[in-house]
């Protein structure tokens, strides 16, 4: 083979690679994310089993749900039994899938006898893409 | 130099740096994070440059502060004009830190005029170290 066919070979080939790549980093059209607050009230005598029973389902949503974005719930210095849970999820898909799986499940069946306030509020993000550093 | 007193030193050397290695490595014992929620209210006229002030103050605080691990704001969708910012600072020295910095001031003396209502409300995280993914 001549070396200037060769070369335009080369070329060619290099041409229709950098413009694959190209193509698979041009960013994808974006589902908007799910972002919500949760705001519960527990009964104080049950406080202690309740967090080991919301860990429990946290620790599992975010090992074992890629689109379980955060589930950072924080609880009241001055009030313990009163919660928020800053959730975030991929979008309403990750949201769903989310109500399905065998530890949210158990979460909601155990939590049933210990919540006594519950409101969900549905929120836009300032920023959808900040982070906890 | 004999070969056997190049050993002994070059032995040493290691043994000291290991050593030091280790001793960086080790955890440090650390300061407790400081973890909050600042409920607000504003001023539904403003709330187009409300947004833009505090945008701007997270982005910068978010880029130039090691200690400011996230100011997540989200505003209810009913209510577009409440939101919750989850608050999470390395430490408590973070945080007042944070209040000192040109961007913050610059925050507060523009929020003044926009704030109908703020409660900050101090809490504990479920898991200090949960992240957003």
């Amino acid at each position: 083979m001549p070396i200037s066919r060769l070369l335009t070979i080369s070329i060619l080939v290099l041409a229709v690679a950098t413009a694959a790549v190209g193509w698979r980093a041009r960013p994808q059209p974006q589902k908007p994310q799910k972002v919500r607050l949760a705001r519960i009230v527990v009964d104080s005598t049950r406080l202690a089993s309740y967090k080991a029973l919301l860990k429990e389902g946290v620790q599992a949503a975010m090992r074992t749900e890629p689109g379980v974005l955060s589930l950072y719930a924080v609880f009241e210095k001055k009030r313990p039994n009163h919660l928020t849970i800053l959730e975030v999820y991929a979008d309403e898909a990750a949201y769903q899938a989310h109500l399905r799986t065998p530890h949210f499940l158990k979460y909601k069946q155990g939590a049933q006898a210990m919540v006594q306030e519950l409101e969900l509020v549905d929120t836009d993000p300032l920023i959808a893409e900040l982070k906890i550093k």
